[in-house]
């Protein structure tokens, strides 16, 4: 008898997790709940979509009969699960009982908003699914002055864009940089210069303390002042969703996700729960970097696993290893990018870290179109393990974060990164010596006392 | 009493090893010889200098003044060394002795030029130094037709260059593909087809058999016919230049260059020879991927010999790892890019490889402007170890070619980078998944029998 798989949730863990089933097991019998209207999409496109930079209608890569015909993957949209009854092996999706034999729960996350006045207002939005972004698009039309809660990278890539439009454009920010907890204030600082020059303004150090207005947002409090505004967007970070899996009792991490073992497996009070995948947002897994829990909040790392997820509910063999969690935001002109700790992060996890920090060119310093980049690396001050990096250019951070990646998933020293690692080199597309390996040369100069 | 450091050449090693030096040794009396009148230049820009796209006066970073008086180096441009004492620790130079404490030979390459008439001809060139290159400028001008022997990077991308300037190229190469031994003929091919496209013509298998004319060149015979050409350009690869150091002995390992240890010292007799580093394309040193020995005749490699040479030879401490050798080659509107062993590459060194190709685009498929790339991995049949790889795309090769290398160094199987690899994602620089990890999706897949 054929497989019963069960996919909750249509983000790229779901979408994923139901192909990559596809792909283990041709004859599994597929079905997908989602509660979106559209599937898979990529959420982390909005800021463009908004600013009119990519049509809307290309950001859905395909509508559900695509894959009921292409991939024989039922999909039940704007569909609400219930429940899951993990004994019986079914869940609850309006008012039917579904059987499972294996269940995939990618539920993902919630933006989180504060605990503030005037959120239910007129005119507050958060940045989340197709449908809030086409919402903010149609209200940002009428309006001049738009807040955006949240200096983090989504934030700031949808202030830019809004800038663009023509709007006056202030971003509050409750720390006191912008791309917090991931980004070193030395490297987001130029961030902030740049934005502030293309005409953003920021509130820094406040959070919002309440949205005003009479059924319709007239502004925002934050430091004590209010900020006139139309539309305020919360762009304040996304927490597990955990409304399902709290309901049976999966182990919820330190960081207040589902804990998952390296098959994407949940645990009850401590043991592996068969039978059941978890992946996505509302995850907890390691880090690469540090033996602790950490979370993975990323597209590219919902994709991985929702492949070990669903290739494992269909009776494959998979394993998801532990992240580096690299990010990278593009920013008007300028690129940000980030890999494993900050010192910040590795501060929280009392990791003491040591840094290296170029600047050079993203080509030859003679050949045309070179554009600044500057790299910064760091290491544990112990160890010499190099546990995190960032990088703000012109052009080419992805690669380069990437190939950084590598090297702190494989536990090299700076110094082994000395010794062992090269770069390519071409006038028209590096130094002859990165600018990467001038970071860790840096780095492995400041271990000395 | 100052250390007496001598550098023999004044290229990417040379000058490496010489600032190195000074860098670890403040009071050391560092002194180079070097045959040429220009110093501290990037050989790989020539081809674009001769179209024009950069000025030859960027080319030379500096003058020997410069070093003379920001790093009190004494250069001694035009100036031949004829012999070296290593018992005396002597070397002779224009009818003078020099006593040395640690020497640095980094005397570079020499064209490969075949043993065929009428290269003695005007008109026949090597593209080596600026000054190979200026001579090739100017002779251009007044010429229609060209031809370029060798069909490697250089010759590829100064074909283009000639192309760009109006003139009619045929690149004439013995081996049936473009880019010979480090690119797989896949993914050379397209690279083939593209400058078709633009102009170039080809006339492969076939090794240049004499340069035909009366006191300059007519043309060039090759498959047994005469292409009439003004100019011949030779690209023909380069061997080490063994003058002085066969002179004293040194060994030459099996691929015809200096056997150097991780210390960048050579061997005489199998013997560590104490206060001589040698650096560059005249050096054997190890492959990162297989247990043999391989010569990395790259920009970037001879700056990281350069660096360990010249640190040691200043009393320090550095080592050079095994090298991947990745490479990058900006041609046209196409880049193309290495690293490790190409199918070829690793048959010779007995590996079976068994590999893994992906087409996708450099960014998320709906954003403006991605463009191909297509990645192909190599691992070892039997330890699936990644051993190379080759890019061929738009854009942004070089940082994806530097993560592949990383993963290859740190001996990761094609099965552990899918567990423990990552990307980074912005719609505007990679896919969610990026197309490298899916290539070596398709090299896992491409293990089951």
């Amino acid at each position: 008898m054929a497989r019963k798989i069960i996919v909750i949730g249509s983000g790229a863990a779901g979408m994923t997790a139901a192909s990559s089933a596809r792909a283990a097991d041709p004859a599994a019998e597929i079905t997908m709940f989602t509660e979106d209207a559209d599937v898979a999409y990529s959420p982390c496109v909005i800021p463009w979509a908004i600013e009119g930079k990519v049509a809307w209608g290309a950001v859905v890569m395909h509508a559900p009969e695509y894959y009921a015909k292409e991939k024989n993957i039922t999909i039940l949209t704007k569909t609400k699960v219930d429940g899951i009854d993990d004994a019986a092996k079914t869940v609850v999706a309006a008012g039917n009982t579904y059987r499972y034999d294996s269940l995939v729960v990618a539920a993902g996350g919630k933006v989180f908003m504060p605990p503030i006045p005037g959120t239910d207002l007129d005119g507050v939005f958060v940045v989340r699914t197709v449908s809030d972004g086409k919402k903010i698009q149609a209200a940002v039309k009428a309006a001049n002055d738009v807040v955006v809660a949240g200096a983090g990278v989504i934030g700031l890539e949808l202030a830019l864009g809004l800038v663009h439009m023509g709007k006056d454009v202030t971003v509050v920010e409750m720390m006191d940089q912008v791309i917090p907890r991931i980004a070193d204030r030395d490297m987001a600082d130029p961030i902030q210069l740049y934005l502030e020059e293309e005409g953003v303004k920021f509130v820094m150090k406040a959070p919002v303390q309440g949205v005003n207005g009479a059924g319709k947002v007239s502004g925002v409090t934050a430091a004590g002042k209010e900020i006139p505004c139309e539309v305020v967007i919360f762009a304040t970070g996304v927490r597990a969703n955990l409304d399902l899996t709290s309901k049976i009792g999966l182990d919820v991490g330190r960081m207040g996700a589902v804990a998952v073992s390296p098959t994407m497996q949940p645990y009850k009070k401590g043991r592996l729960v068969p039978d059941i995948y978890v992946a996505g947002d509302m995850v907890q897994c390691y880090s690469a970097v540090t033996s602790g829990p950490t979370m993975s909040q990323l597209g590219s790392t919902a994709v991985r696993q929702g492949a070990v997820a669903g290739k494992n509910a269909a009776g494959g063999r998979a394993q998801f290893g532990g992240v580096a969690s690299p990010w990278v935001s593009v920013i008007g002109e300028k690129q940000v990018a980030g890999t494993g700790l900050s010192t910040g992060l590795a501060s929280w996890y009392g990791i003491d870290v040591v840094s290296g920090k170029a600047t050079g060119l993203t080509r030859a310093r003679y050949y045309p179109g070179a554009k600044e980049l500057t790299v910064k690396v760091l290491a544990d001050r112990t160890s010499h393990r190099i546990v995190g990096a960032q990088i703000v250019a012109g052009e080419e951070a992805t690669g380069r974060i990437d190939w950084l990646t590598s090297a702190a998933v494989n536990g090299m020293t700076a110094e082994d990164f000395l010794v062992r690692s090269e770069n390519a080199y071409c006038p028209p597309t590096s130094m002859v010596k990165d600018v990467v390996i001038s970071a860790v040369e840096k780095l492995v100069e400041n271990f000395k006392p």
